[in-house]
């Protein structure tokens, strides 16, 4: 991927035939875009850039616009029904459209088939800003929308996919945040320093099953070596935060094995801190900063 | 029960006969304990009745002793095999040997021939005392115990065992605590005030499943009608408060859903208050008193 | 006062002139209250008595209820001018208008005057709800006030002064709540046990000095033997709580000696827990409930 | 002191007496040690440079010790009596000797001839490593010591106020850590982000007044425009910091006006930081990382 990224500068100067070839995967099967804002050039930010190519789509007229929405790919070619019962726990990766339980498969057929046939064009989502159980939610919330309004949503969400497109093929200044970061911290009250190996699991946590996405312990400053999630959006979803303080403080401590801490990310470009201050009879936790 | 409470005083005053059919049933198949206790009357408390009634038990020649203890019912009674996979949840009541895995199921098999071929007689807990789990866990320390050790261990669990039969009959002064509490309270300290309306549940986690204890909800001053648990042991092992303070507090909080608190319980006559100091954004739980 | 405390039926069942005997303090150089109410016996409650002498009051006419009010006591019988020097510390006891500053004298002597010139009748207060800060806080506040207002408020005062008089003499259902309570906690969440033997102090925080309220330590449930304050109304004003912790953990602690908690007290009647949750790194505390 | 600041390579390539012209006046009126230390050059590392000046001062003869202890100057010139009673507040700036209330006035006198009697040289301490209370008690602790125990800590004491003189003198690899920090944090608990515009004051707090150090407020992030204190040690004291949360929490709050937290700073070269976590109704503050 770094070999194929380009400088706003460089595409600023190429011929418009050399910009439109650069960008052409960005807005799928329609160059017409890239074409459009090569015009508009030179960009002084990668925002700028795709703000502009955001507002050549919103100027298409209906009938360009219709095809370009309805040309999308459907969700679905990834959905599968697992074999996993109700209740049980996926314990590895995260929970994609390849994991729903026989009753989410269910769910998500009969919402795929009822949007179809109210709006005429797939559901479009940016996939790697959600988890599994908020593509759901989001599905049957913008069913109960009506077309103009589904039209722009989906429009919001092409932007977020072509953002993370665009900031992948193009760097420059301006880029927008694409990323959010999740990170924590321990610290021993009862030691007055913060606590060293503590070991630690991140799950996600979806209505019918639980994914692994992380096993790490803490360093001698209380953290884990770089952030738990970072360098890409954040899932909207529900994780848990598993600190093995049990271990951590032996004999010392009977009342706390496993300290979870389950939140909800609601901002896929956001940082979330979660720290945990604990002793051997006690804890708290809170969204730091 | 009500109907069948004697006081000390009265069982102090009765022929011996009379005595030792009420307390027959105490000491299973061992009416010797009570005649012999009969005589050392008149015992100025319940504990002073169960203490005199164990040194019985415990000065008896080796033979008849053996007999005794060999003479209690095997645990396997209770067991079960249940088609529950791996980590499934049991989402409805205490988990007990009537609901092990196959995994399990074949760990107590296995303890159980042991444990029958290395000490000649059968494994004796004070069941009320425990959860599945721990039970498998004594089973297997307990094992590796040389045969005096393991015999003192099981007179330690008739000990108990009788000690609960005994309150079960018996009422008067210096009755000894056999039972424990477990409680709860949650603060809102975003409003300075007790959270009310906050729905709770209590589980029990077991290796391979969990099971659902009591849905109960808080009241105007923060605390559940009733204790949690009251009036019976604390079963040993490890347990899970979830606070939905999600709903609590509704459109202001969008990090924590469910609160999940884990702990373990290791004292069944202790008392465990587990509160919880809650905002928004953060919270604050702690063995109280 | 033991051996005057009336019950409210012995008062309903008197002759009218005993009725007035009994009552005749409670409200100032006034009998026709007493005279009064006598006529609208029985009262269930001692709180349904306050109310119908009050109202009493509230419908004399404006000459008697002029008199009536411009009848009560300067505040200024008690003001002293004190030596001590500003920022200085009245270690014993509570601080009163005995206690004055050069500079609080000097406010409170301008208050006075300009308080008699206005609306010509005598600053009343409840001085046994409020300290030496709020009542000057309340005196500035209340010259701000117009006649009708400041009238209305002078009567709420001779409510809460009058309902303190009454239940010091009268028994009965339904008395008022006139008196507040504070109480504390300390828990050592590094031992997971409550704190034994801690120290506490509580002060009265004026704006120029400190008064010592109490000396006492925690008893082995982590708490002081009784309420810190009870029996009587909370006054209004800053207080601080010193715990010495320091002493408590010994050589384990570095960080904390004494930890100072400093809060408001604005409900004379309510109840103010203010635990402390300590290890010897960090601390939490919160208004309990 | 920028102009005069010469590299460890600089001091390495001078001629020798180039070499102990440059550092006269790290070991006061002793050439005798920059001289020998001429010699054992090149020293790879500001520390190694002064361990070997300490390791010349050592091995001196003991007359030429005694001599070299005995010519420092006396603590004394700064001492001063003040007209602050006891308990009152010294409102700007750190205590000093220069500033001793009467009673204490008196303590250091005493100290002080009882020291000269006892060892025949001035008490010598890195008195930019404490506060005036850890003087005054480092002075009667040290009082105590035999001959030997206290030429030793007056040599460790020469040791902390050299390597002070020789980083403002020397740069380099390998420079000694001096200086220590303070800082803080806060959080706001019920809005779930930091709690900017919070002014805060930082006091040191002796046993006879209290000296203001500080006054600034929290920026968006909570934090302070750089730390607290930096750049120099941190003096071995007990310090208060105020955080007035009243003025940020506005009318939401009615418990706390300002919060202080004091603690302990014991080691002069740590990092101290200090957060609150806080809500109108409750805090939480410990020793971060």
């Amino acid at each position: 991927m770094a070999a194929t990224l380009q400088t706003i500068e460089a595409l600023n100067a190429l011929q418009p035939s050399g910009f439109v070839e650069q960008l052409a995967e960005v807005f799928e099967h329609a160059p017409w875009v890239a074409e459009a804002a090569a015009a508009s050039r030179p960009y002084p930010t990668v925002t700028a850039l795709h703000d502009a190519m955001m507002a050549v789509v919103r100027a298409a007229p209906p009938d360009r616009l219709h095809a370009f929405i309805a040309g999308h790919p459907e969700l679905g070619s990834r959905v599968q029904r697992t074999e996993l019962t109700d209740h049980s726990q996926a314990e590895q990766g995260s929970l994609g459209l390849d994991r729903l339980s026989p009753a989410e498969f269910e769910r998500f057929s009969r919402s795929n088939a009822a949007y179809r046939k109210k709006f005429g064009f797939p559901f479009i989502i940016c996939v790697r800003r959600h988890t599994r159980d908020s593509i759901l939610a989001q599905f049957e919330r913008r069913l109960a929308n009506d077309v103009d309004r589904e039209r722009a949503a989906a429009l919001t969400e092409i932007g977020l996919i072509t953002r993370l497109r665009l900031v992948a093929k193009v760097d420059g200044p301006g880029k927008p945040v694409t990323t959010g970061r999740l990170s924590t911290h321990v610290l021993d009250l009862a030691a007055g320093r913060p606590a060293a190996g503590v070991a630690i699991t991140l799950h996600e946590i979806g209505a019918s099953a639980r994914g692994l996405l992380r096993e790490t312990s803490t360093n001698a400053d209380g953290r884990t070596d770089g952030p738990l999630i970072s360098g890409e959006p954040l899932r909207i979803g529900t994780y848990e935060l598993s600190f093995h303080v049990g271990d951590y403080f032996g004999a010392s401590s009977a009342l706390f094995g496993v300290v979870p801490i389950r939140f909800a990310i609601a901002e896929p470009e956001g940082h979330y801190h979660v720290p945990l201050l604990v002793t051997p009879w006690g804890y708290t936790t809170y969204r730091g900063s």
